[in-house]
C-alpha cells in the first residue's frame, strides 16, 4: 500500500514538472495535472494546497543534488561532481524545461519568486560550504571569496543554458572550475 | 523633419520595450505598440515587419554597450566598466524586465531564440576581446581562458538578476573581476 502511494506521488510530481515545462506557470493548473496523473483533484489539493507547493515538492524530490564528501576526492573534485550534476539537470532532465517558465513567473507571482530564490539559495549553499572546506583544508587561499565563486560557477552554467544555444556539458566543467578556483593554494 | 522621425522612432522602441516587459512575448503585439506610441499599425509594419525585428532594434538602440579603450585604464579597469554597465542594464533599465519574458519565449519561438542567442553572443564578444587584449598586454596569463571567463563574469551577473532577490550592483563588480581574473599576470 505504501509503495502504491509512493508510486502515485511520483506520477503526480512527474506530471507536474512535465506540464510546467510545456505550458509555463500561468497555464499550468491542478486540473491538467490530476488528468495526466490519473488522480482526483481533491486528492491533489489535499496533499499540495497550492501550485507552488507542488512544484517545490517535485523539484526537491526529482532533482536530488549529490552530496560529495571527503571520500570523493579533493575539494576541486567534489566541486566538479556538484557542477556536473547541475549541467546534467540543466540539459537532460525535465527540470531544465521548467526553469525559463519559473524565471518568467517570478515577475508576476511573488510566491514563485519566494520559492525559486529560496530553492536556488539552498542549492548554492552546498557549493559555498564545499568551497569553505577548501579554504579550511588549504586547497584554496585563505581570502578566497566563496560566495562570489559559487555565483560565478552556477551563473556560468545557467547563463550557457538560458542565453546560448550551447548549454555546458559535464565535460566542460573542469575548465570552468580551473578558471574560477585558480591554481593558487595547491591541491 | 528628420528629428521628428527620430523622436517617433524612439517612442515606438520605448513603447515596445515597456510592453514586452509588462506582458511577455506572447501577449506583446503590434497593435498595442501602435496605440501606445501613437502611430498607425501600417507605419509600424513598414519599419519593423516582425515583432522580433522591433525588439532587436529596441535593445540595440536603447541599451548601448560602452566601448572602453586604452584611455580608460588597464584591462581590468575596462572590464569593470563593461560589467558595471551590465549590472545597470539589469537593474535600473526597462531592458531588465524584458529578459525573463525573452528567455521564456526562446522555448516556444525559434526566432526569439535566434535573436537572443545572437544578441548575447555579440555583447559577450566585446568582453572576450578585452580579455584577449589583457593577455596580449601581459596583464593576464598567456593561457588565460577568455571565453570561459566571459561566461563566468556575465553569468554571475545574470544569475544574481534572475535567480536571487538581490541583483549585482555596480559596486559589487570589482570583487567579481578580482575573483575571475585572479591576481596572476600583474597589472
Amino acid at each position: 500500500m505504501d509503495k502504491r502511494i509512493e508510486r502515485t506521488r511520483h506520477e503526480v510530481l512527474s506530471a507536474a514538472i512535465a506540464l510546467l515545462g510545456e505550458r509555463g506557470y500561468a497555464a499550468f493548473n491542478m486540473e491538467a495535472i490530476a488528468d495526466k496523473a490519473g488522480v482526483s483533484k481533491s486528492t491533489l489539493y489535499r496533499h499540495w494546497p497550492t501550485k507552488v507547493s507542488l512544484i517545490a515538492d517535485a523539484l526537491n524530490t526529482l532533482n536530488v543534488q549529490p552530496r560529495p564528501g571527503p571520500a570523493d576526492g579533493t575539494v576541486r573534485e567534489r566541486v566538479t561532481i556538484l557542477l556536473r550534476h547541475l549541467t546534467e539537470a540543466l540539459t537532460a532532465s525535465p527540470f531544465a524545461s521548467c526553469i525559463p517558465g519559473l524565471i518568467e513567473a517570478t515577475k508576476h507571482h511573488p510566491e514563485v519568486a519566494d520559492f525559486l530564490y529560496d530553492y536556488s539559495a539552498r542549492r548554492r549553499e552546498r557549493l559555498v560550504a564545499l568551497l569553505r572546506d577548501g579554504v579550511a583544508a588549504g586547497e584554496l587561499p585563505a581570502d578566497f571569496d566563496a560566495e562570489t565563486a559559487a555565483t560565478a560557477l552556477s551563473g556560468a552554467i545557467f547563463y550557457r543554458c538560458l542565453m546560448t544555444p550551447d548549454p555546458y556539458q559535464a565535460k566542460d566543467v573542469p575548465a570552468l572550475v580551473a578558471l574560477v578556483l585558480g591554481s593558487q593554494g595547491g591541491t
